[in-house]
């Protein structure tokens, strides 16, 4: 019986996620014929089949671990240079962002790097977060202690929140404050908001001024339609100095249940000891991970590099307007009745007012028990959350089209 | 630019693999023809082909990935159902060991299991590990601030080291003194010693009567040949109250590039806040799975499942005497020079003795240049590893036959 971490008690009782899961679950056994109509538009998961070049690679790199020529045991804890150097080159370089090939880190996710990434931060930082926000990014700031308790909203002392309203259009200006570690994520999740070069810039000026770190979480970047939104943190100056960028493929390519995901690490990015002295990230980053991990599964790494091939782009491609297609379907069923919904443009996320001053479990229930919809209560992602709730755009057209015509029953 | 983590900059210089692979790089740009002829008995890096079961399993899960109907995304962050629960029959009931299958959490692989379970301790446990010991386990204390500077022979203060040598059969006692937190491995990695039924009763006893946590690493369970050995420490009675076990299915079945291990958490496992208030340890785990991972690959876990079909048992088998028959072959050629070997029997790895009052890393180097074989300096896995090399028998039969040759050139 040993010390256990008590950052953990202070933890609200259930991740978003699973609490929704638990109310479906419950509203499924007692109502067996809602249970056969329900459409999920809840969790973020994609529905749409694998892209083909994917599949092809995978399978051929499992074939190649069954033949002692073509054998591999433990890959680089880092990530294999094929896809390192894939996803530098087609990502970065060839988009006139400088990128090298060993400042880019494969994961089994960003979900897993965003937390991971305080492993090599001090635990003095002062985080500041948006609101609303994916929870990850605060539930792992809790566990790792850099938290005061659970206020009655459910923001957490300690943590200096940035509201995300329809008054800022979603996109939080830098705080008058010092902080040292700022989580933005753009295309947001939850909001479906994006932010402009000059909205990026703002924040890469205040980071540098303020010797911050800017986490940067891009998981969404290929559903950006709008030719002027930055893809990268990168391709504002001065990025390389203060940020790390997430990237993932679950959304890209359909890997949400296949897992891979990549952080970059520029070399030229600095922290600093409690005494002052600067030293670069980049080495503990490569350290934690040389300790702490044997990269990933072989097979997934060279299907991840699939989709970097002529056909792999082309299939992501039509995954990413097959969905954005129904983003737009939903949108266009909100403004029928009068739905306020923000989003949907550049990204596979609408955000939506509740109607009738509804909080947003309230409204949560009701669209799971009249319309038998599972969306995610805005509430859920915080404070400024309350009052919305989010649609998720990953589903089949026709489940799309059938929550359309089904939500203009609120009207 | 925020705070670092400082602890890492207590960190050595290289982690013990690196290190190697470097000298190893070194050796072969300057040394053409020897380069040609290296043999890799270093890292313990399995060599045979994937068993073919897990082949095809991991085929047909890509594939199902291609079609809507049977297209799967995010997965339960603990791991599926059908690969929990196969584990805790398998691995457990039919074992006549009480394990239920929600106390199995799939994870990709038990060097990311033993850094993430610091993750749901608090920092004030005391620490002790064995010496020698497989460095992850060290350095993942060191990182997470658990330990003091670190000393001139590699040990870091604040540690409790537990001397593992050839007076006790490398199979420490438990201390006399208080520890919070103990890990051990058996089969041993590196000694290759493994613990009987009296010596793991002695460490339960102890950890019972101290209020402490045991870490148990098994991922080398399968190289059991005594049929006395205890495949579990859940064998032992009370263990359920104090332990927690790793497994790995990289040296079973080949998946040190697969990436597939899992951890047993039972239910029953209680820790204590700093107040003394006790509460079971396997809510944070599951809330720490919830939170920072979404499980592994489906494909990889089809895989891991098959490893347990009769085939698949069959397949397993087969690499395991493999292995096993190199590490007689190794035994064989160390006895006919009088070369100490230790291990080999119940585990892949032989711990031997350096000859000629060499230090380790004078002996890696005359290995590296007058025999071109590549072994693991046994200082490099602690202060009592000095004197001692690891040879590991994942090799095919013919290196394993070409080591043995050259090793008569030290007689």
């Amino acid at each position: 019986m040993a010390y256990l971490n008590e950052n953990y008690l202070k933890l609200q009782a259930g991740y978003l996620f699973p609490e929704i899961a638990r109310r479906v679950r419950e509203f499924c056994e007692k109502n067996p014929e809602g249970a056969k109509r329900l459409i999920r538009c809840g969790i973020g998961d994609v529905t749409e089949p694998l892209p083909q070049a994917a599949i092809e690679a995978m399978k051929r790199a499992a074939e190649e671990l069954g033949h002692r020529e073509t054998f591999r045991g433990y890959g680089p804890e880092q990530g294999y240079e094929f896809l390192r150097s894939t996803i530098a080159q087609q990502d970065y370089r060839d988009r006139k962002i400088d990128i090298a090939d060993d400042e880019i880190f494969v994961s089994d996710g960003s979900k897993c790097d965003c937390g991971f990434i305080l492993d090599i931060l001090g635990d003095q930082n002062k985080v500041a977060i948006t609101d609303p926000v994916y929870p990850v990014y605060v539930d792992t700031n809790v566990m790792a202690g850099h938290t005061g308790p659970v206020r009655k909203d459910g923001s957490y002392e300690g943590i200096v929140y940035l509201p995300c309203t329809a008054e800022n259009n979603f996109v939080p200006e830098p705080p008058n404050e010092h902080v040292d570690l700022i989580y933005l994520c753009f295309p947001n999740n939850p909001t479906g908001a994006v932010a402009t070069r000059d909205q990026l810039a703002l924040w890469v000026d205040y980071a540098r001024r303020h010797d911050a770190f800017i986490l940067f979480d891009a998981a969404y970047e290929a559903y950006i339609s709008d030719s002027g939104i930055p893809h990268s943190i990168f391709e504002i100056d001065g990025a390389r100095e203060c940020a790390v960028e997430l990237r993932s493929f679950s959304k890209i390519g359909g890997f949400t249940g296949v897992r891979c995901g990549f952080t970059v690490m520029p070399r030229t990015l600095l922290a600093h000891t409690e005494s002052g002295k600067e030293l670069p990230l980049h080495p503990l980053w490569n350290r934690r991970w040389s300790t702490k991990s044997n990269s990933v599964s072989y097979p997934v790494q060279r299907a991840a590099e699939a989709l970097y091939s002529p056909e792999g782009r082309k299939q992501c491609r039509a995954l990413i307007d097959h969905y954005m297609g129904n983003a737009k379907v939903l949108r266009d069923a909100c403004a029928k009745i009068d739905m306020k919904a923000f989003g949907g443009v550049n990204a596979p996320y609408l955000w939506v007012k509740t109607p009738d001053c509804l909080t947003s479990w309230q409204m949560f229930d009701r669209m799971l028990h009249e319309l038998n919809v599972v969306i995610t209560p805005g509430s859920g992602f915080g404070a400024q959350g309350e009052g919305y709730f989010r649609i998720s755009a990953f589903n089949s057209r026709e489940n799309a089209e059938e929550v359309a015509r089904r939500l203009q029953r609120l009207a």
